[in-house]
């Protein structure tokens, strides 16, 4: 009846009341956080200006003569070393500004994420995102290369634009969150995208046959590869989670980076062949723009071929010194 | 000299201690409204359960009979509405989960905006976003017909494939921060999306320059309607933001729906000129696929212009009864 029904609107009015007074405080709770935030974040811009200012008038004194002035000295250094080390840390759980590039894309949207695990659970969804996309690719190659339809290829390129752009974007929110990933990787993607964009707009003339089979079977590579760093990256990361449990005793840093090397060991030759592939794409793509019916998408792909492979190997080069001095 | 510097660590070091304290405070805030936040998304969800299951049981009662107990139904129903309304209002303060199509783009992070302002600043920059884009398109649109540089055409449609695709993203994140947009106006810009990537791949053959002219012209006619759009949109924004601030008292209800009904009044017929143009788009390319050397592109062009023809129309037109009945 009526009556029954009212009666569970009161109780549940109840209820609501409860959950109003639940949601003041979360509102005042909110508010107070903002405040908070805003002090933490002039307390470590203070910090940090103080700091370069104190680096440099040390910098400025000569102490060499006196052993127990350069005794402070570098004990005030690592002091300050320590100091930054420590602001970095605050700044973990502390919202922070996009960069130019996702703001044109999101507008001003506040990307932070201030909890660890769902930092490391970001990252891992972000490599799962990239093994799937490669599996794609994968199929769509070998496909290709055993049919010839004009669509299927420009679905192919399709996607890879997609993608290449959509790795941009997931990116820069990574960097947003501290990921260290290096200038290159990211500028990779760009150049990726761009190349991916020429190949889509490439009209299928003879210079494209030409390239086409050449073009398929790298992509076979490079999704072959990517699985590779997949296993790595994840394994990384897994490692590192570990590490940073202080209760999870499973690892030690020196077992993480014994089977960093052993990773690394593993991978470099393959991502070396694959960087010789992109000279020879771009080689490839050179003689051709020779031809009498090329297109100015054929020179342009072999000069951002190029780019790829050099700006690829010095970077995944560089990597190997920075790492041992580590 | 050195003690001077040392002097000036030992007060920074102070200040850090106390920057320390503030930080460890704002973690702890941070947590605790974390915890709120879940109550609270959980006493949402439970009163709307409830509230459900009341109307379920009102519906299956037949009060006819009984005056009285009409009576008292309806004073329940007007109750139940008036709490929906509540928790709507209540969860613009909570973090909503992103839909399937951010999730695939940015991965799972939160693009909740939990203040009001800045809720109305994200909407404002996206108009603004639009406004910018709009007039670089009028300017190259107005480029392309003086010349013919087919680079320039295609840095065109490059630049109309990032823009909807951009929109796309933004939207998504609007409906997340709880706008109306309607679904047609976001499934607008997925097609447009695609329409102008086919027309980035679409070759420069003879079917190509029977329509460029025509599309070029198209093109400036819509970012000048997208301007009129703008300042209506803006218009709109600004007063609702007005109304919403409760001391001022520059606006009322009533004038805001006059300013409204006036610009919607100049702009519609603006806007079925625009979909008649569209329809005639589909329809030049309608006969130009019967063209001996038409490719896929053409018919496909105009199956897609037909549809933004007719979903525009019929969505700008439901928006007037609809508006009329509010
Ligand atoms: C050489 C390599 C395996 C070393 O990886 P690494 O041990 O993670 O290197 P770093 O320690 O410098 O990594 C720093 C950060 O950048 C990330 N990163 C490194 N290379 C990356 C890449 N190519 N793409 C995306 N992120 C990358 C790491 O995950 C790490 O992130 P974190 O700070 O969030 O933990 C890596 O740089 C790599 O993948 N290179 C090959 C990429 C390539 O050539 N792709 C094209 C295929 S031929
Ligand atoms: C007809 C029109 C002007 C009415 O606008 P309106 O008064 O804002 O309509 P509504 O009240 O239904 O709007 C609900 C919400 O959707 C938004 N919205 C409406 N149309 C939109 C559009 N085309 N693009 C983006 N957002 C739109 C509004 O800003 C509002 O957002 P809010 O909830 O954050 O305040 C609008 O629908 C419109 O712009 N239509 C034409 C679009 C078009 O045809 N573009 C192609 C050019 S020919």
């Amino acid at each position: 009846s009526v009556d029954a029904c009212i009666e569970e609107w009161e109780t549940l009015s109840n209820e609501y009341r409860a959950l109003e007074k639940i949601h003041k405080e979360y509102r005042q709770k909110l508010e107070e956080l903002t405040q908070l935030q805003q002090k933490c974040i002039k307390g470590i811009a203070h910090q940090r200006y103080r700091i370069t200012v104190i680096k440099r008038s040390l910098k400025k004194l000569d102490h060499r003569d006196d052993p127990d002035n350069n005794e402070r000295n570098e004990l005030l250094q690592t002091d300050l070393i320590r100091r930054k080390a420590q602001l970095y840390d605050m700044e973990n759980n502390i919202p922070k500004q996009s960069g130019l590039y996702l703001k044109i894309i999101l507008g001003n949207i506040n990307v932070s994420i201030l909890n660890k695990d769902e930092k490391y659970r970001y990252k891992d969804e972000y490599e799962k995102f990239k093994l799937v996309i490669n599996l794609v690719a994968f199929a769509i190659s070998t496909f290709n290369i055993l049919t010839n339809i004009r669509t299927a290829d420009l679905v192919h390129m399709f996607l890879l634009v997609w993608y290449y752009c959509t790795l941009t974007i997931r990116e820069s929110i990574l960097k947003v969150n501290g990921s260290r990933i290096k200038g290159w990787w990211r500028a990779h993607h760009f150049i990726s995208t761009v190349l991916s964009g020429i190949l889509l707009i490439w009209p299928n003339g003879e210079t494209y046959y030409a390239f086409r089979k050449q073009f398929m079977f790298f992509n076979m590579y490079i999704s072959f590869v990517q699985y590779l760093l997949f296993m790595y990256q994840r394994g990384c990361l897994y490692r590192l989670k570990a590490l940073g449990e202080r209760h999870n005793m499973d690892i030690t840093v020196e077992g993480f980076h014994h089977w960093m090397w052993r990773g690394l060991g593993f991978i470099i030759p393959f991502l070396l062949i694959g960087y010789i592939w992109e000279l020879y794409n771009a080689y490839t793509l050179y003689l051709l723009s020779f031809s009498d019916n090329a297109e100015w998408h054929v020179s342009t792909l072999a000069i951002l071929f190029f780019l790829l492979f050099l700006g690829n190997t010095l970077t995944t080069l560089s990597v190997i010194p920075q790492k041992l001095k580590e």
